[in-house]
């Protein structure tokens, strides 16, 4: 389980601009077979066999890393929701103060990850395998990323730049359609991550209620705006 | 897999206002228990010989009936695609052609569906271990529903009532905020399906543009709204 923070932090993504750049994730070689057989098989369709096997190791040195196959679960978990957490903190930072700009960067680093990432992202729904134990540990980082982009609506609503009548679940709405994008982007791919992400980020803004000054909703009963 | 388009017919659902009305699946015994299964342990994590002895069929029955494991996963996912698809086709009809109602009463039905519906909901994250062709069969009643909202989207745009650059890609998000729902409200069990409908009515229509003439923002640069 160690390698689940150190990645994040030996890129040095936190505090600068390289929240952008997605290089292949730096998991070992272990936690990468894991992460291929979880999403080829799903966490109980793969054995600590089939890990061991895949990767050429004996299995007791899995267990040695990992506990069971929950830990190795865990450790791609953590891995995934730490690096996300890291990058949308820097997206959040190079906002500038201003919620609009800070909503656009977080956007857009969390569809970048889920669009480049989606094996990653994919083991989300693996996540009601874990004992509670483990979920409550996983939901306590996954509930940092919910409070950043929640602080980030409230002060948009406070600033007059949002209008959200329930700040909670409008954040827990555009998180979810971003945590949906894996699930067809590869199916899909028509669009490039930067072009998903350039969507997401204004239908994200919308959401939150923003309307800009350009927009001819901000004139009175502005029917057949088109 | 005779079972996947009956119920929705028996309800009488289509074309009437029942589909507000909850009843419980109307599920064979070995769709029920096939269903706790895949939710326990996941589709790879869940054998012919388990679903047999639950239900207490020899397993030559459940081959009978639905060919393999897939054509039970299969059954599921259509009775539930189906049964979705009819709910909303009759919310949309009960919206008397205005786009704003039509739309909140689609996103009603989804998501009354979603949180009294959840495990049936949740299968959706076993459609891609599904053969090829049997996810394209699945898919074609999945897009249904997008179609259906995204006429909505579409019409509301035309009518000066929505305001969305990307109709198709706001449909699919306003779709996804509703999927997640599974996710989370068995966990937390704050609020009833009542008031989460109520909540996703409102947030969907934020996201799709919509403004009430109502709203502070209808007058130009409304800076500290609240």
């Amino acid at each position: 389980m160690s390698e689940s923070g150190r990645p994040a932090a030996e890129n040095g993504v936190v505090g600068n601009p390289g929240w952008r750049r997605m290089d292949p994730p730096e998991l070992s070689p272990m936690l990468t077979h894991a992460l291929d057989l979880f999403y080829e098989n799903g966490f109980h369709g793969t054995s600590v066999r089939d890990i061991a096997g895949r990767v050429g190791v004996a299995i007791p040195s899995l267990y040695y890393h990992h506990g069971n196959k929950e830990g190795v679960l865990l450790a791609l978990l953590e891995y995934s929701t730490s690096d996300m957490l890291a990058r949308a903190h820097a997206a959040d930072a190079d906002g500038g103060g201003d919620p609009v700009q800070r909503m656009s960067n977080v956007v857009e680093a969390i569809v970048l990850r889920m669009t480049t990432r989606a094996r990653l992202a994919a083991l989300e729904g693996e996540v009601r395998y874990l004992s509670p134990e483990n979920r409550l540990r996983y939901r306590v980082i996954r509930k940092e990323i919910e409070d950043l982009v929640h602080t980030i609506v409230v002060d948009g609503n406070e600033q007059g730049l949002f209008y959200t009548s329930d700040t909670a679940e409008t954040t827990r709405a555009v998180l979810s359609m971003c945590q949906a994008i894996p699930r067809w982007f590869h199916a899909e791919g028509r669009m490039s991550p930067a072009i998903v992400a350039a969507k997401y980020v204004e239908i994200a803004l919308t959401t939150v209620g923003y309307v800009s000054t350009a927009d001819p909703r901000r004139r009175p009963r502005a029917k057949r705006a088109r």
